[in-house]
């Protein structure tokens, strides 16, 4: 089968060996897998991850000996395989099991291929009215979602978020539905278009900025965005991260200790409800898709990707 | 001026005199007022009101001399005029205060007149973009969004609404923008329908509902929607009360000690949110308006809205 695959540089493999699912485990058929920042960051060696990338994804179940109700069906899924016994797995925290695998990301082959595998316990059938190319944004809508399931976001709350990555327009998105006022700020006007067209106040970084939020979510992943996050949330806030730093950043606790400031980690988030807000048309994702290319066109399209300003850029298995 | 007033019943007066706003109050040109259930139960003598009823309205500032850039703009307003004094107001409780009066429900002439007064520090500008139709539904809306505000709804959250009356409808295409699991339980198909159409899921009450869910909210007003609510709300979760009861009502605390259950009233809500979700169009309110009739038939109008199934009727004093 054919493969992109990662040992610190990129390729694509014509003839890779197609998986065998371990007990547990069904193959699938990928039809679109998505690039993520996550995925130009192994790329860049800092994961320090090798094999075939991929963690957005939408395929078709072929085979699923323990859940044969999916075999045929259109499937998206969850990217941590988690072991389902240890102390995190029991209290109800599998994303954090320190013995899981991460699709495409940590120790697992992942999507960018004709077909591999994934325990159908993390799969979720996607329903018809999502075609492909919005399924596909299951993964990091869920992972916006994380922030309004770890913080209660309140209608009346002012929000800022800093970032206007493929990221930060779907937690913009999803906190616009909290009905608090919120305020999105970018660097590449056309990204802050797509929000303003929803009615979402957007402003160019380097504008004055108020400063006193109740949240301000960081999705830049850049220092200074983390040290202007920090200067715009009001005592008693909270800061949610959700960017990887590189490297170390150097945090002053008295943000923590006098100001009070709850400094929130977010990472993957809940499935069926970004499925509920794909097929209610809640959020758009239409408008953050920069382009497909064939499988067989991996590098040129992981290039895409990492150009300046381009959005999501997606790999079809179909052709 | 023209009025509908109720003391120990209801009538239409033509010709009562003009209100004079003392200090610190505008006088307002009711445009449309809406009838709320609230003020059905005024006329029923439940509240023990005299005076001129209304208090979901959209009107235009003729007067406001402490607030003469008010004048001219078209405003909707909160109905709780406060102290400002108080320990309550100087928490920020302010629809808390003891000393307040209530427009059109608590010692305060109400919307449902040619003019009236309210202190201008409860009136909000009307975005062009939301018609007067859409405005005068700011206050319910407000009071929805005030469950959100109070209770931390979480996009993997269960959530049933017992209820498909005005405010039922409203509350839940707010809590739908959580991205939570919601279902709609209500007794009037056509208007459990309005809900469907968004992507709701919605039943018929008597069906089996399925127990344990995360967030119950009662907004049936009746015992029975009480006990249903008690029996599907899961240990720690939050049973939202939403509805204004008459008399006592026997609840078992034990589904507060043992259950750990949070019972959490909710009652008026923040009217900025209310107005953004209005203006960037994320709730239907179109399809909850049933009838507008001209202030001079506000007794015909308070008879449509208190037939069975019949959702929003409002008074025009434009006519």
């Amino acid at each position: 089968m054919r493969a992109i695959h990662f040992d610190q540089y990129l390729q694509y493999q014509p003839d890779v060996p197609e998986p065998t699912p371990p007990p547990g485990e069904a193959l699938i058929r990928t039809r679109l897998a998505g690039i993520c920042n996550t995925d130009l960051e192994i790329v860049r060696g800092y994961m320090g991850f090798s094999g075939i990338l991929g963690h957005e994804f939408v395929g078709e179940v072929v085979q699923a000996e323990t859940a044969p109700e999916l075999v045929g069906q259109r499937v998206v899924g969850e990217i941590n395989a988690y072991c389902g016994q240890c102390a995190a797995c029991r209290r109800g925290d599998p994303t954090h099991c320190p013995y899981r695998t991460t699709l495409g990301i940590d120790r697992r082959n992942g999507a960018m291929s004709d077909v591999f595998t994934l325990p159908t316990r993390l799969l979720y059938p996607a329903p018809d009215s999502i075609p492909d190319e919005w399924a596909v944004f299951t993964e990091p809508l869920a992972a916006a979602c994380e922030i309004t399931e770890r913080v209660h976001v309140r209608p009346s709350d002012r929000v800022v978020v800093l970032g206007d990555g493929k990221l930060g327009l779907l937690i913009a998105q999803v906190l616009q539905l909290t009905g608090c006022e919120l305020l999105v700020v970018g660097r590449h006007p056309d990204k802050l278009a797509i929000l303003a067209r929803r009615g979402i106040r957007t402003q160019l970084d380097g504008a004055e900025i108020r400063a006193g939020a109740d949240v301000v979510v960081e999705a830049t992943g850049s220092p200074d965005g983390f040290r202007l996050a920090r200067a715009l949330v009001r005592p008693r806030g909270s800061l949610v991260l959700k960017s990887t730093y590189h490297g170390d950043l150097t945090v002053n606790l008295s943000l923590v200790v006098v100001d009070e400031v709850a400094l929130v980690g977010s990472r993957c988030g809940p499935f069926p409800a970004a499925l509920r807000l794909l097929e209610q048309r809640l959020v758009d994702v239409e408008s953050l898709i920069h382009a497909t290319l064939p499988l067989s066109d991996g590098l040129a399209a992981f290039e895409q990707a990492a150009a300046p300003g381009v959005l999501k850029v997606m790999l079809s298995a179909n052709t």
